[in-house]
């Protein structure tokens, strides 16, 4: 009874993707494909599959049948079908079955095979609005051939200009160094200084000086909007250990004054420690993003652990999907799936009344974005 | 079957609360409350309720019908409920519901609105027996004007009264400094030259010297009574990473000679750690408190995280109640059913007779903490 | 129905156990045999019994019927029996109920009262193949006297003549030293200085120079054969935070070029991150082994967590027994029947065709190692 009345809640309920990508325009092979839908970043060696994991699984699960497919069907099966519909047409088809009302679209990735964010929100049927990550901007700037003594104010102003009708910045700052930085906002002189070594670097600058890391995020924190934060788990550019959300406590308890909402983004393994800064930092948010895509089936359990010490007004539905249209759709099928087992069982079990589980689903999976992001 | 077997059995037995805090006296208003009910310390964001949450869930399901509620009645109705009824009405139903034999109430914390150890064990209809904090014995002797040069044999003193009739010793040292420490008895020279910075600084002092943290913590396994250590979550006060109780190695190793009893408290969510320090240190013990009343329904899942590794004559229950009524019934209400439930899956799935698992939920609910406190 | 078809799968499926030690040849009494069963060390404090935990429940669930007794039989009754019947004849029974295809064994453990690999093998029915520990190779060296300027060039030598016709080659750095280390060979004028340093100390001489830890893990991976890395708990020796395999990032993706394999043992209270790794290093492999024994009936929940984030062509099944045949046996047992429960739940969930969950039951079990190994 409760499992039907929560699927058909979140059947019938848009939900606002807090974190994606734009799409990969052109098509992909298998090895392509196999590819983009991991973490990995080269192939995998004999006897071994990407696609043979829980996200593969939740693929053929959740995709085969809006491509005509039976649930479950085989790899080879599905990839071929996908082939042969065409890019446009998958895309199409397994963004709207995503349902969502909303897509806040990190653009900060440069690849001239993406669409913008535009496309998204026209593809999936759903509002899109832009997350400006802050380092990527840095980046243009020193491509541009800013100047070190320029550098902060160029910083500010082409901030200013990027975030215009965007909702959110976002920070690599788990990728680039981790998280255990001084928490206060560089002097003067030190930000021209670290610029200055930066510059002078050869070919296109990675911002990886912890000085710009650091000048950037507080530049983030000063536009007003929320902040997402990479945490947790990536690909393996990230030194895990390192990316430890509370790691950050410092700088949280720094940024608490500005009023600023942080978003932890993803955090598995240390999403329990994620929960607890929720609990204990007012300005603290956690998304529960890439997690559902990418365990699966195993969502059903990974997603509870993140309903254990944050306010359940604090938890926000992504899908982090990235170049293939399998991970939007994947993102939301499981989370739909998963929450909805979830607060069935607490129903079951007398521990929530059934109208607050209804009430719990809309707030993570929509009201709570919807006020965070002023959408 | 076996579920309600061990769902009486746990009814049936009176729990020994191995560690809580004293009652707040005076009546909140739904603010204060809240505030109460959290590990935050600020209020919430708007949109946000810290009530909104699993322990705000576990409140209105085990609490609600002790005040004539329904269960899962409304927080607003909850609290308008609880104000008619009174501070004291509400604390003697909660508490006497909790069916307790034993508290051991740390009364380290100084607020002239806590009432004493004895008032916890008369409204909860228990033997109260008091739980000593090291640090707080060091700031008494500050705020009384010892000099540092008889800072040492003061304190030795002032441990040994204080100790006169309590059971237990408390560490707050993963508040204070973290568990990475020298794990030596510092010096006297060490401690003399310490307690002079420390006197030194103006107003109330705060005991965060890493010296003195280290001759509180020895002073007190000198005591022979078992040493609770806070470990893990709490509030933001502690830097989690280093609330990690692994980190303690050293300092285990180093006390096991003495053969007094580490006890880790809480340590969520580093628990599996504590439970692999409670396998291979006869001298560690840990405690499954706060987490229950915490993580509300969650515990089903928390609680059998503790039970991979300690040896079961390890693990020790505790609420860590503190200041609201409700978190000594939560914490109790919610590890009898977590519990129960727990030992009776085991019991259907065959991997463990029903005989066990009854003497099972007895030791960690009363007989091991009987023994280690020589109740 | 899937739950009894996969049990079925598993039932009929000869495991390949990738990492075990030799079984004891001497009878022990209930003392010794209380500690062989634990990570601990010494005997446990008044109250405490370490049969009285997850691997004590699980020894009388699955090793009593084969010493005919009835499931569940009290510990007395149990260590009683396997008295009576005498270790080889227990050793037999126990090790050829765990229907084993292969036994790898890592005979690095100096101890007279050891058996070698081939017994092992004949015990269990099984192949034995050998696995050779990187450090004993070395400490034997110190033994035999061998002198600072010649360690690099005898160890060499040394370890081709210990691996030939082993399997595999294993390192417990974890132990010596933790996974936090310059990730380079180390440069041969480094080697003789530490060997130095080293070969000067008194007594046999226990390798934890971290440049000759180093030295000796990429002779290892010189030989061409996987590289076992003991990882997460063990006995206490260990430092835990720093046995989290995410800190072994730099050395993953220093070996990664050599495209041996490094295949990560235990893992637990870390095996997250150990799946983590496992998909985005395609080097890199995970064992689910110890922990299946050790945590008994909560195998059920703790393996699924294996399957969250690493590739299925990437887990292997071991049972990391050592000396008592029961951990074999209980090993295999619980292994079988947590991953056939965990496999039935997806297929019940409809998250996984009944087809593919029996082609993973056969991958994790057996065939992933057959193509590691190359047996």
């Amino acid at each position: 009874m409760a499992v039907q009345s929560l699927t058909d809640t979140l059947a019938d309920l848009a939900l606002i993707d807090g974190h994606c990508h734009p799409l990969l325009t052109r098509p992909l092979d298998a090895t392509g494909f196999e590819l983009a839908s991991t973490e990995a970043d080269s192939p995998p060696r004999a006897g071994v599959s990407y696609l043979d994991g829980q996200l593969g699984l939740a693929m053929r699960r959740w995709c085969s049948p809006l491509l005509d497919l039976p649930a479950g069907a085989p790899t080879g099966e599905y990839l071929a079908r996908r082939s042969q519909l065409g890019v446009d047409v998958v895309a199409g088809r397994l963004l709207r079955a995503a349902r969502l009302s909303h897509t806040l679209v990190d653009t900060g990735i440069a690849d001239a095979d993406l669409c913008s964010a535009a496309v998204v929100g026209k593809v999936a049927g759903a509002q899109a609005r832009e997350v400006v990550r802050l380092e990527r901007v840095a980046e243009q700037l020193a491509s541009d051939g800013v100047d070190a003594a320029d550098f902060a104010s160029a910083y500010t102003d082409a901030l200013g200009t990027a975030t215009t009708g965007a909702v959110a910045v976002k920070s690599v700052l788990a990728y680039r160094h981790g998280f255990a930085i001084d928490p206060k906002r560089p002097a003067p002189a030190e930000i021209r200084k670290a610029a200055g070594a930066w510059l002078a670097r050869a070919g296109t600058p990675r911002l990886d000086d912890p000085v710009l890391l650091r000048f950037v995020l507080w530049c983030g924190v000063d536009k007003g909007l929320p902040v997402q934060l990479h945490a947790g788990f990536g690909d393996r550019d990230v030194a895990l250990a390192r990316a430890d959300p509370s790691l950050l406590q410092p700088f949280l308890e720094a940024a608490e004054p500005s009023n600023v909402a942080i978003v932890l983004l993803h955090c598995y393994p240390f999403h329990r420690q994620a929960g607890w800064l929720a609990q204990v930092y007012p300005n603290v948010y956690v998304d529960v993003g890439l997690t559902a895509a990418q365990v699966g089936a195993r969502a059903d359990a990974v997603l509870a652990e993140y309903f254990e010490l944050a306010p359940f007004g604090k938890l926000l539905y992504s899908s982090d999907g990235y170049a293939l249209p399998e991970l939007y759709l994947v993102g939301a099928a499981q989370f739909r799936s998963s929450l909805s087992k979830l607060l069935a069982s607490w129903v079951a079990d007398r521990a929530m009344p059934l109208r607050d589980a209804e009430r719990l689903a809309g707030q993570v999976g929509s009201t709570n974005a919807r006020w965070l992001y002023d959408l």
